[in-house]
């Protein structure tokens, strides 16, 4: 009997549980938007917009490591109404702080494990962002590379 | 002596000077989406976001008959702060109504030859269009096929 071990690359996961986050806000109603720059040079690995405006980051863990080396999570805040990690099954989420709410996916969808915390935006900023969002995506559809907000 | 005589047709004519029209605006500032469906049914052939978040539509028209069967652009008008025509340099542009913008373009860029009269949104509504226009954008740089805004 031969056996096959896949071990998936740190890359491979990345992309694989930001395809399922993906797939699982848009099912919610969400329009999300993949790796997104930031006004403060951090990067989301999804932003999205909820059908009443809500901004919705969620970050992709890969790994321990790839979590232990970036704990400047709180920085993604002052750009969302509400922030979560998504992780793959595997990932031990123990780790994990509390706060932010948790996304586990794979390539195919995903679960809400603990619902993210609402801090709204100020009307301002909400606005400012949407704009930058809505620029950005539209500069994406027409097969821009653009990153930035 | 060998003579080629190019007809373009119809909807290669609309394609290419939507190209253009959508350089244009992109050249000026703004972030454009093609083919979006408004809230009354009508399509307008671009609708494009600017720097401060004022919405300009393009109506491209590709001959006589297309404008002359469409005599409903004033009812782009709610959804937008600017509205413009979009024509070949062939186009007879002396049929076109005097009130909106005009832009002259090809495949490869646009000249506004009549700066479109701008008559600002009230609040709520661009806010709504903004948000509308963000997520359709979103769901298009995702690969899907949305058009309604």
């Amino acid at each position: 009997m031969d056996v096959t071990i896949v071990t998936v690359s740190r890359p491979e996961t990345t992309a694989t549980v930001t395809r399922g986050a993906a797939r699982l806000l848009t099912a919610l109603g969400y329009a999300p938007l993949a790796e997104v720059t930031l006004p403060n040079g951090r990067r989301a690995d999804l932003m999205a917009l909820g059908p009443k405006g809500d901004i919705f980051i969620v970050e992709v863990k890969s790994g321990i490591e790839d979590f232990r080396v970036d704990l400047k999570w709180p920085e993604y805040r002052p750009y969302c109404d509400a922030f979560a990690f998504a992780v793959a099954p595997e990932f031990p989420r123990e780790i994990l702080p509390d706060e932010p709410g948790l996304i586990v996916a794979d390539g195919f969808g995903g679960a809400i494990l603990r619902e993210a915390p609402v801090e709204p935006l100020a009307g301002a900023r909400r606005k400012a962002l949407t704009l930058a969002f809505a620029r950005l995506a539209a500069l994406r559809a027409a097969g821009g590379a653009a990153t930035e907000l």
